[in-house]
């Protein structure tokens, strides 16, 4: 992955360990001048991007961050913004788009998005397979999208079949929307619709948690969490979550299993 | 990644590309004997496993490649399953844990299931950032879901903000609920609603098509397709299609931009 002077590439480190870090990514950090990003991603890699200039910002700093990034790179510097996941889902892309959109000086200025494994992927992974027939993901947080339209959103999916995935689901202060979420979710599925937290997902440190949504121990989920609401075909069965096919009954022929 | 004798990985190739196999893909590709999975995907890796037993079958066997996957695993051997994107998302990873739910004596074969990254990231890599707030993931595979459970499923999210991403968009015959979904996003969200199309995402045949929700060209929609509908918030600027962010009045500071 060769990056050019005066380009941007927004990089997604998947968990941030090595095994689920792609050959691409992997040469765009090797081949970028500065590294960008929040202080925690960049310490996934941080012994790989030795003496390179870096931009570094807390949790709230992400204008700051990509405005920094983007006058690096019109600046004729090569550019690489890290992110943990994938960048373009609940990350770093498209904010960098956006400050583009709004500065008519940078309108050329290349911003390339190099995909990452999202954490939705990643848990669902270390539970089975509940996001087998697709999903909906939601992040609760209220920077993002105003609280009001998250509550909408909330219960527009409530109505459909689809497991739902929350990014974002809880953070010290702010537990509310949470709450209000999985009163959202028990009203139109029912108290007892299988449901998972996962922490730190496809990490040595992972923590999981299966059961029912009325049991779900809401005290432990925190910012590096996801929260896994299932619908009406998600089975749990020797110890794994999964969801059921709908051809099940038609292809799996009968008296064979 | 060891695979242990008598399991499963279940690994995700992402596009197929080199560029996006992870390394714990690879070392499972290396350290298995046995390689199952549908013909077009295995091509994509044919070269690294020169050698190995494989279990190969074209796009409606998949309940037969599990069972000789599952019975492969259960005979003692280390067995890989590949599949295209991520293995948990209309992929092989359900079907594996429903079909050993079903067999008592596969009770205690172990399945793990190694992520990757799905068409979704891939795509919305390929035309900017418009999954940035969270989206909707629906396959339109009556196989998977009833055709009615779709449906309600596709109404259900056209009542929210969110982008909604549709896979198994449209097969040479069966076009009648790609026609349908589009008629339900275009009554629900106006037919001037930004969309996408994009076949082969992230491949060197890549196509893209953006615009109108009413002007997707219907009959360029095919099964390697995925079809991107988007929300209130998305815009399409500077070539770039994204997802603008609920607090950019907020945070992005007046006058700067």
């Amino acid at each position: 992955m060769h990056i050019n002077s005066g380009e941007i590439a927004v990089i997604g480190l998947g968990s941030g360990l090595p095994q689920h870090l792609t050959p691409e990514v992997l040469e765009a950090l090797e081949a970028c001048e500065v590294v960008a990003g929040y202080s925690r991603y960049v310490d996934f890699i941080r012994e790989r991007i030795a003496g390179k200039e870096r931009i570094e910002t807390g949790m709230t700093g992400e204008v700051e961050r990509c405005r920094a990034a983007l006058a690096a790179a019109a600046s004729g510097k090569r550019v690489c913004m890290v992110c943990s996941g994938d960048p373009g889902i609940l990350a770093m892309a498209g904010l960098l788009f956006e400050l583009r959109a709004r500065d008519a000086s940078l309108a050329d200025l290349p911003i390339r998005v190099l995909p990452g494994i999202t954490a939705a992927s990643l848990a669902a992974a270390a539970l089975g397979a509940p996001l087998q027939n697709g999903f909906c993901l939601i992040s609760l947080s209220d920077l993002l999208v105003p609280a009001d339209e998250v509550r909408q959103n909330l219960r527009a999916v409530a109505a459909s079949a689809l497991p739902v995935t929350l990014y974002n689901p809880a953070g010290r202060k702010r537990r509310d929307l949470l709450a209000e979420a999985l009163g959202i979710f028990r009203e139109a599925r029912g108290a007892d619709t299988l449901c998972a937290c996962v922490r730190h997902a496809g990490r040595p440190e992972e923590w999981r948690w299966v059961g029912r949504l009325t049991d779900l121990p809401e005290d432990q989920v925190d910012m590096s969490s996801l929260v896994l609401i299932g619908g009406p075909r998600t089975r749990y069965e020797n110890g794994a979550l999964f969801e059921a096919r709908g051809y099940a009954e038609k292809y799996l022929a009968d008296g064979e299993a």
